[in-house]
């Protein structure tokens, strides 16, 4: 429980005030939040909100999409955003190829110097850029980064206080090389954040809001969470979940499933 | 042209002799034939009608799914089809988890092992058994190998005459670690099948039918014909598309369309 946060996104719907009221009344300590659903509240709100309620906010999402050209001002907002919230980290989807393009190692490419130049502004920020691969499915139009071992090479040149990485359930499941990279992320000290989903099919129409709750699915959500701590970390266990049947539900009853999941599948 | 074959998945409703006297007349030589297709038109009668035709069966679709209880016999008879019908090689997809496992390490190792048992059979057809890495989407419910270089990994502790792999554009284009594994499989001899199939968005609801044909997607297809070209392959290239769009316009239209994206993209 201590170490149990709700990503935002797993109750898309639920007011940020009911959110906020509702992880403190079942006990929950941390939030994941989202750009635009602080924007909306009002960011300055946002964090006075999730401060005066008790709550850690664990992570922002996102900055990223380094193939649209207002990249680097954007980004250095998210950073300045992340910061206000008092969120350790901001995690980066990488944006797919650009427009026409089929050249991905170009774009992975374009993807950690663009990192590069945000690590100063991150460092002096006190805010861990957190890059996410993605499942693969999403390699062409959302993130080119695909595996956690593209996302530690891609961390590698610059300190880890600065560049860290995203271990999400979802994205990196199938992979037979993840507890290796697991194991590495921990000893260059890269894992920014932890998240949890479950994968569960048939896959909707665009594959986006396709993720189970913990324990709907086939992965092995706790063999995970043991491979994470392994390595030394004590960080949070987000739960971030993206179905549109999920999305339907109240907000507080969401809650008490992933908690529920949580402590059958992960704790 | 000399090394284009045409998969009868990319023209699922093309009835079979017009398909084989299509390919006939645009020049094409090669075919990749589906066991459902030829227990339809009859196992004997579609040997003899692609040998007289003058075709190749460049390969047969397919084996494997594992999980099922009959997986051994039916895997026998699937090799003992591909012999009769002359083709080099029996494509294996290993199928999903079982029912209500998260087990995915141990799935793959059922898998290696059942290949293992069809070897012996495998070698006195003269057939090879193709190890297809499909996308790891269908990891749960198609395919637990998700992965290149978790195919040759399975092929390992057999000869090559007798497991093969098959390098599918359209499962493995986002690894960037294919490369490596292409030059891999190669100097492994493992090379069984090349096919082809590019990548587009958005994906289908169950993502099963949303192929491209050459060149409408993000794949580097040359870049892929070229790697597998410089181990020393010289073996068909099968376009493989599934797409319902596809299915829905007539055969020889898909096949002229076939052609021109791989002399445009491919060849």
């Amino acid at each position: 429980m201590r170490r149990f946060s709700l990503n935002q996104a797993t109750t898309k719907y639920w007011p940020m005030e009911d959110l906020v009221a509702g992880c403190v009344d079942a006990g929950v300590t941390g939030v994941g939040l989202w750009r635009e659903e602080t924007a909306a509240y009002g960011l300055e709100k946002t964090a006075a909100l999730v401060r005066d309620a008790g709550l850690a906010v664990t992570s922002l999402c996102r900055g990223g999409f380094f193939n649209s050209p207002d990249w680097y001002d954007e980004n250095r907002r998210a950073i300045d955003e992340a910061a206000t919230l008092g969120a350790p980290a901001l995690v980066l989807v990488s944006g797919g190829l650009p427009q026409g393009s089929r050249d991905i190692d170009g774009a992975r490419a374009q993807v950690g110097a663009a990192i590069g130049e945000l690590v100063p502004h991150a460092l002096s920020a006190g805010v861990q850029l957190a890059i996410e691969p993605l499942h693969p499915m999403f390699a062409s139009d959302r993130c080119v980064v695909a595996s956690l071992g593209q996302a530690l090479d891609l961390a590698a040149p610059y300190p880890s206080e600065a560049v860290g990485v995203v271990v999400d359930t979802y994205h990196v499941w199938w992979d037979d090389q993840v507890w290796t990279q697991i194991e590495r992320a921990g000893r260059e000290k890269r894992i920014a954040c932890f998240q949890v989903a479950d994968w569960i099919t048939p896959l909707p129409e665009g594959v986006l809001l396709g993720r189970g709750l913990p324990g709907a699915g086939s992965v092995e959500l706790r063999r995970f969470r043991e491979a994470v701590d392994a390595t030394g970390f004590e960080g949070p266990v987000e739960v971030e979940v993206f179905h549109a049947d999920v999305w339907a539900r109240p907000g507080r009853e969401v809650l008490d499933a992933a908690l529920a999941g949580y402590r059958e599948h992960v704790a």
